[in-house]
C-alpha cells in the first residue's frame, strides 16, 4: 500500500496515501483495535462538521480567523455533511474517553481536504490550514466532543425517536377509538377480571406513550445546551470574548435546532447528566413499550389455544419447521429493542457516574449508547406501527365467548348483595362449572330478572365516561 | 398464644387475639415468609390511611356510606396516621403483586378497631364495619395500592429527597462563592490540565444538582396522579358517579399535597411508569452525586501523598489499626447510597416492564425500591451536607504548589506561538524536569518577560466572566 | 436519658448508659442518620463474632494474647452468637465504606461486656480489654469486615438459598415425572406449536434450576476465601507469624464451614469480586425463576378465559373487590423477588467496580445486597414450593381441548409430503376454521387413514426418549 | 434494479437478481428496518454454516438425505465459512426473536448457491435443494439459532476473550515480579495508609483476573451444550433416531471445539441461561478490569500534580488544545468497554428472564450482546496489554517521596506502645507538619533508635511471605 508521512507533536507516522486523515488518526487506528473498525457513529462526525463550521464563522466574526480560512473550513464541513467523506473516519468508540482522536480525525480531514481544495497535494507545500491552530481554533476536544454528542443526540431524538413514537401513539389512539364499543373481559394477575372495552385497554397504551413522550420532551432543554466555548476545562481559555454564546447561535442556525450555550461549562465537560437524563426517558419508554408489545403478543396468541382476542398482520412465514405458523414478530423486535435500551441505561449510569474532576472520560460509550437507543426505539416504533399496530383487528367472536363465560361479572352484585354473598355465587359456579345466573338463583340471592338487569357487561365499563 | 377465629370467603383462620388484623392478613403472614417480617413500608400504610379516609368521605358525600361509618373509618385512619397502630401491619413486600393483602390488612384493622371504638369486642356481635363492603367501598386493591404508593412516594420525594438535595446544593453554592478566587490546577483524564478556580469546580457540582432537581421536579405532576376510582380494571366499576375526582380532592386536602385523579385509569393500574419516571430522576441524581462524592474524596486525599487540595472534617477515627487515620466517610456513605439507587433503577425497569393486561403485579417491589431510594438520597445529602460539605476548606499551600508546577499553563501560548511550538516547550520541560519559563526562553520562542505576561494562571480562568 | 462518657482518640463522647457500645459507635450513630437505624445486617455482626473469637484463639496460640483475654473475648462472642446482644448494634449500612464503625461497634461491645463479665462497671476502673489493642488485635477493619461478609454470605447461601432452591427443584422434578404422559400443545412465540408433554415442559424448569444451582455452587470456593490476616492493606502488618492460615482454620472450626485463608490478600481487600461472582449466580437464578414463575402464572391463567392448563392452589381470596377471585400470588412474590435480585446485581457491579488502590469502600452496600438476594431467593423458593409448586395439578380436559384443536400437528406431515404442502393444509384449515384432517383430504395430499396414522400427538413427543 | 421472483408459503416476493437470498429474507429486509442493515453478527452466520453442514452429514448418515445433497450443502457452507458470501446476510438483529429469518436467510442462500453450483440459474428449473425440506431438514429455527449462538459464543470466548485476558494477566504478573522490591505507600479510602510493594499491588490485579478467568471457564461446559435436535419445541420432532447426539459430534469435529448435545432440549430452547451465565462471568471481569484500569490511571496521574507513582507509555498527543499533554487513553478505552459490558449484562437479564413456554424470543439481542461483550473485552485487554501494561514503569523518586512522608508508618508502633499512643504521635505530627520520629521522641514514647528499628517500611510489607 502507498503511504505518505504525516507529523504531529510526537513525530512521524505513515498514513495510507489515499486517505485524508493525518498522524493522530493513524496513531489511534493502530492503538485501538477494539471491536469493528469505524464504530464511532457518523452522527457524531456530522455533529463535529456543524460545530467546526460554526467555530470558523465565530472565530472569523470575532477577528480570530481569516475569511479565507473560514470559507475553506466551512466548505469541507459541508462536504462532510453531504456524506462525501464517510470513509475518512475510521476510528472506534473505544478510544480515549474524551474523543480527542475523533476530534483530531475531523481536524485532520478538514485540513487535508482544504489543502486539496486549495489546489495542493496533501503532504506537500505549506499547510493551508493547521489542524490544531486553525480548524480547532478556540476549541478543545473536551468541549467539541460533548457538543458533537449533543447535536447528534438532539437530532436523533427529535428526527427519529419522537416521530416514531408519535406515529405509533396516533395509530394506537385510532385503534382505541375503533374499539371503543368492544366490551371484553379484563384480566388482572393474568386471571379473568371484570370487563372493559378493547378501546379502553388500548387507551392505556396511548396514555403510557403520552407520558413517555412528555418525559422525553422534558429532557430536551438540557440536551440543547452546548459545551462549546468551555475549551479545555470549562474556563474558555483561548477563546475570543463573546465566543461561546455566538458559536451556539451559529450551530442553532446551521442545524435549525434550538441549541444554546450551556449555563455552566464545568458541568458540561465533567458530567454528562444531560445524556443520563435523556436516556432515562428513553428507558422509561422502553419499559412502556415492552408492556405494550407483550400485551399485544399475548392478546393475539393462538390462533386456537391462546387468548386470541385480536388479530395481527401475518407478515411472513413464522417457522422453518412448522408449516403455516404465524408469529408476533414485530412485538418481538420491539421488545428486543426494549431489552437493549434498558441495558444501555445501565451503561449510561456506569459511564455517567465516573467523571473525574474536570472531565468525564466515558463520552464515546455514552454517546454511542444514547444514539443507538434513540435510533432503535424510533425505528422499532415505526416498524411496529406499520407492520403490526395499524393492522390490528378485534376478534369479536373470541372476545364475546370469553366475556360471557367470565365469573368476575359477579362483581356487579357487590353493591346489591355485598361482597361475601357475591363471592359465594362465584365460588359455587366455579366449583360446579355452571353459570353465575344459575347459581345466583339457586342460592336465592337474586332472581334471574335481577341478575339480567344488574349484571350487564356493557354497564360495567362506563363509570369513567 | 391466644387466638380468636376470623373468617373470610375461604373460611376460618386463627388470629392472635391481641391483634387487630383479620383472616386475610393472617393468611398472608403464613403464606409469605419471605425475608424479614413487616417489610411493607409504613409509608404505604399511611398512604392507605389517607385514602381510606378520603374514600369514606367521598362515599358519604355521594350517598353510599352513612355518616357514622365515615366517622368511624376516619377516626381509625387518623389513629393510624398518628402511629398508634404501627405494629398491626405485619406483612411483607413479597406478597401478591397487587398488594391486595396489605389493602385487606388495612381494611381489617380499620374494621376491627372501629368495632372496638364502637365499644364491642373483636370477633363478637355483628360487625360494625365490613372490611370489603364498608372500608373498601368503591375501591379495589388495584386502585388503592397504587394510590397509596403515589401518596407515599410524593411525600417522600418532596419532604425528604428534595429538601436534602436543596440543602446540599445551597451549601455547595456557598462554597463555590467562597472559593471563587482560589485558582488551582485543573485535571482532565486525571492528568494535569489548565487552571480554573476551586469555586468554578464547585459550581459544576451545583449545576449538576440544579439539573437533577429540575429533572426530579419534572416528574412530580405524573406522580401526583392517583389511580383511585379505577377500582378493579380501570373502569370505575362499583363507584358512585363523580367519585374519582372528588376522592382525589379529599386526599389532596388531607395530605396538603397537590394530588389529582389520573387522566387514564387503565394506565394507572396496568403500568407504573410514573414510578419509573420519578426513579429515573433519582437515578440521575445518584449518578451526579457519585461524581461529586468521588471528586471530593479525591480532592481531599492524603494527607501527605494524595491530591490534598481541600480539607474535609475529621468526624471519627478512620481506622481500627492505623492510628490517626481520617477518612472521607461521608463520601463513602453517599456513594454507597448511589450504588443502591442505581441498582434500584434496574429493579424499577424489570418491574415496570412486566405489567400484563389490566394490572402490573410488581407494585410492592417498585414502591419499596422508590421509597428506599428517595429516603436514602435525601438522608445521605443531609448527612453529607452537615458532616462534610459545609466544613470543606481549601488547602491553599497545596493548591499553590500544584498550580505553579503545572506544565499545562503552556496552553496560554497557543494563541501566541501556536500549538506545535508550545508542545515543544512542554515536552522539553517535562523531559528535563525544568520549568516552562526556562525552556520557553531556551528554545527562543518567547522571552521571559513575554512568558510572565502571557502565562498568568489568574488570566486563564476568566474567559467565562 | 442517662449517659456515660466514652473516649476514643478524638476525645470524649456521651453514650447512653444502658448500652454496651463505645465512643466510635456513638459517633457513627450521630454522623450517619441515613435510612432506618440498625440496618447493618445482624448476619454480618455474627460473622464478626466468629472471627473475633477465632482471632483471639489464634493470637493466644501464637503468644500474642493471654488466655484470660482470649476466654473473655470468646465468651462475649458466644453471647452475641446466641442473640443476646442484638440490640447493641445500632449502626446503618450507609456508614464508612470499609465498615470500620461496625468493626469498632463489635470491638467496643466485646470490650465493655467483658468488663461487666469481669465484675466491673462500664466506664469505671482500668479497662479489662482494649477495643483496639486486644479485641481488634492482629486485625483491621479492612480484613475483618470482608471476613464477616464472607462468613455471613457463605452461611446464607448454603443454609437458606441452596436448600430452598433444591427443595423447589425436587418438587418440580416430581411434577415432571407425574406429568410425563400428559401430552399437550406446545407454544413458541406464545403461539400454538407442536406438542410436548407437560412433564417435558416442567423438565425444562428442573434443568434451569440444576444449571443455576451448579453455577451458584461453582462460586463457593471463592466465597470461602477469607481476607483475615491481611490487616490494613493486605501485607499482614502487625500479625504474628502463621496467623492468617491459623485464624481461617479456627473460623472453619467454629462455623463448621470450609473457610480458608485467601490466596491473595490484596485482592481480598481491594476487590469484592467473590461477591460479584456469587451474586452473578444468584442473578442467573433470578432470571430462571422469573421464567418459571411467569410460565406457571400463564399456564394457570383463567379460570375460564385464559390458558388454564394447570391448576394451582387457592391460598387466599384474590381480590378486595372481585368476589371469588383467585390469583397466582406465589408467582408474583417470586417474580418480585427476581426483580429485586436483578436490580441488586447492578448494585453489585457499581460497588464492585469502584475499588481504589488497596481498598474497596463499598463493602456494606455489597454485603447487604448479597445477603438480601440470597435470603429472598431462598425464602421465595421455599414459599413457592410449599404454597404453589407442590399443589400444581394438570387440568386435563383443557389440555386435551387445546391439543386437539392445534393446527401445528401438521408439522408431522413435513417428512411425508414436504413443508410446503403441509403449510397449504394448515393455512386452509385456519382460513376455513376446519380441521387439518378435513383439509388434508380435501387437498388430496393424504388420505384420512394416512392422516390418522401419521399425525398422532403421542408420537410427536418421543423423539428424545 | 433487476429483480427476480422468489416464492414462499405466503406468495411471491421480488428479490434483487444479484442476490442469493430468497423470499423470506427479502420479507424480513422490508419488514424490519430497525437500525443499520446487516447488524446480525456474521459470527452467528458462521455458526449456522457449521451446523447446516453437520446436519447434512448427520441426515445423510442416518439415511435422510442423499450424498449429493449433503455435499452440495457442505460445499456452500464451506464457502460461507471462507467469507465468500458475507454480503448475502442483510438482516438485522431486531427481527423475530427466534431468529427464524436469519435461519431462513442461510437456508435460502445455501439452496440458491447450490443451484448455481449445480450449473443452473437461480429461479429457473426445478430447485436443486429445498430451503425447508433439504437445507433445514431435521431442524427448526428454534434449535438452530441457539446452536448458532452457542457456536459463535464459544468460539469468541475461547479465541478472543480468554487469550486477551491471559495475555494481560501474564504481563501484569511479570510486572508484579518486576516491582516486588519497590516499597510504596498504600492507600485505603484514597488516604495514605501503611506500605506495601508495588509488586504486591499488581499481584492483586493478577488475582482478580485469575478468579475471573476461572469464573469464565466455569461457564464453558454449559455453553458447549447445543440445542440442535430439539427442533420446534424440544421434542426432536421430525429428526431421525440418534440425530441429536450425532449432529453435535459433527459440529465438534468441524469446529474443533468440545460441543455436546444439550442434556435437556426444552431448557435449551426456552431459556438462555447459559448465555446469562457466561455473560455474568464477562461482567465480573468488567468489574475487575474497571478497578484495574482506574487504579492504573490514578497511579499514573500527573505528571506533576497527581499521584505519579508509575509511568505509562505516551502513545499519542493527549489534547487538541493543551500542548504536550499525555493521557491514560488505554485505561479509558478499557473502562468504557467495561461500562458497555456491565450494561449488556442488564440486557442479558432482561432478555433471559422473558422466555415464555417453549421458547425464549430474545435470542438475537442476547446473542449480539454476548458477542459484543466477549469481543470488546478480549480486544480491550489485548490493546491495554500491548499499549499500556507492558510499558508500565515505576517512578521510583516519586514513590520514595510519598513513602517517607507517610504518617501511617506509625502503625508499626501499635504492637510496641499500643494504638492509642501511636495515634497521638500521628495526630501531633499531622497537626505540626512534622515527622513521626520527631513527635515520637518529643512525646517520649519511643527513642529515636527504637523508632528507626521498629518503623522500617521494608519490614512492614513482608508478613505474608
Amino acid at each position: 500500500m502507498d503511504y505518505r508521512i504525516e507529523k504531529d507533536t510526537m513525530g512521524e507516522v505513515k498514513v495510507p496515501s489515499d486517505k485524508l486523515w493525518g498522524a493522530q488518526t493513524e496513531r489511534s487506528r493502530n492503538n485501538f483495535k477494539i471491536g469493528p473498525a469505524s464504530s464511532m457513529p457518523l452522527d457524531i462526525i456530522y455533529g463535529f462538521a456543524y460545530l467546526k463550521k460554526a467555530a470558523a464563522y465565530t472565530n472569523c466574526e470575532l477577528g480570530a480567523l481569516t475569511v479565507d480560512k473560514r470559507d475553506l473550513i466551512a466548505k469541507v464541513c459541508d462536504e462532510i455533511l453531504e456524506g462525501n467523506h464517510d470513509d475518512q473516519f475510521p476510528l472506534v468508540i473505544w478510544q480515549t474517553g474524551s474523543g480527542t482522536q475523533s476530534n483530531m480525525n475531523v481536524n485532520e480531514v478538514v485540513a487535508n481536504r482544504a489543502h486539496q481544495l486549495a489546489g495542493k497535494t496533501i503532504g506537500e507545500g505549506e499547510k493551508t490550514l493547521q489542524p490544531n491552530d486553525d480548524v480547532n481554533k478556540s476549541q478543545s476536544s473536551n468541549d467539541t466532543f460533548p457538543t458533537g454528542m449533543h447535536i447528534a443526540a438532539y437530532a436523533k431524538v427529535t428526527k427519529v425517536t419522537l416521530p416514531g413514537l408519535k406515529k405509533l401513539r396516533n395509530t394506537l389512539k385510532q385503534k382505541s377509538e375503533d374499539f371503543k364499543e368492544t366490551v371484553k373481559i379484563g384480566r388482572t394477575h393474568f386471571m379473568d377480571a371484570t370487563p372493559l372495552t378493547l378501546g379502553q385497554e388500548f387507551s392505556g397504551y396511548v396514555a403510557q406513550l403520552d407520558y413517555g413522550i412528555r418525559a422525553l420532551e422534558n429532557t430536551l432543554p438540557h440536551l440543547a445546551e452546548l459545551a462549546l466555548g468551555g475549551t479545555a476545562v470549562g474556563t474558555g481559555l483561548n477563546t475570543p470574548k463573546g465566543y461561546s454564546k455566538r458559536v451556539a447561535e451559529f450551530i442553532a442556525k446551521f442545524t435549525d435546532m434550538p441549541f444554546v450555550s450551556a449555563g455552566n461549562k464545568f458541568e458540561a465537560l465533567a458530567a454528562h447528566d444531560a445524556f443520563v437524563e435523556t436516556h432515562g426517558a428513553l428507558k422509561q419508554l422502553a419499559v412502556s413499550l415492552n408492556k405494550i408489545g407483550n400485551d399485544i403478543r399475548m392478546l393475539a396468541s393462538g390462533p386456537r389455544s391462546g387468548i386470541g382476542e385480536i388479530n395481527i398482520p401475518a407478515n411472513e412465514p413464522g417457522s422453518s419447521i412448522m408449516p403455516g405458523k404465524v408469529n408476533p414478530t414485530q412485538c418481538e423486535a420491539l421488545t428486543m429493542v426494549c431489552a437493549q435500551v434498558i441495558g444501555n441505561d445501565t451503561t449510561m449510569s456506569v459511564g455517567g457516574m465516573q467523571g473525574q474532576f474536570e472531565l468525564n472520560v466515558f463520552k464515546p460509550v455514552m454517546a454511542n449508547a444514547l444514539l443507538q437507543s434513540a435510533q432503535l426505539l424510533g425505528d422499532a416504533c415505526t416498524s411496529f406501527e406499520e407492520h403490526c399496530a395499524k393492522g390490528i383487528e378485534a376478534n369479536t367472536p373470541r372476545i364475546k365467548e370469553h366475556l360471557e363465560n367470565s365469573l368476575m361479572l359477579v362483581t356487579a352484585l357487590n353493591t346489591k348483595i355485598g361482597y361475601y354473598k357475591a363471592a359465594e355465587i362465584a365460588n359455587t359456579a366455579h366449583k360446579n362449572g355452571t353459570t353465575l345466573k344459575e347459581e345466583a338463583a339457586n342460592l336465592g340471592y337474586v332472581t334471574e330478572e335481577q341478575f339480567d338487569k344488574w349484571v350487564d357487561p356493557k354497564d360495567m365499563v362506563g363509570n369513567l365516561k
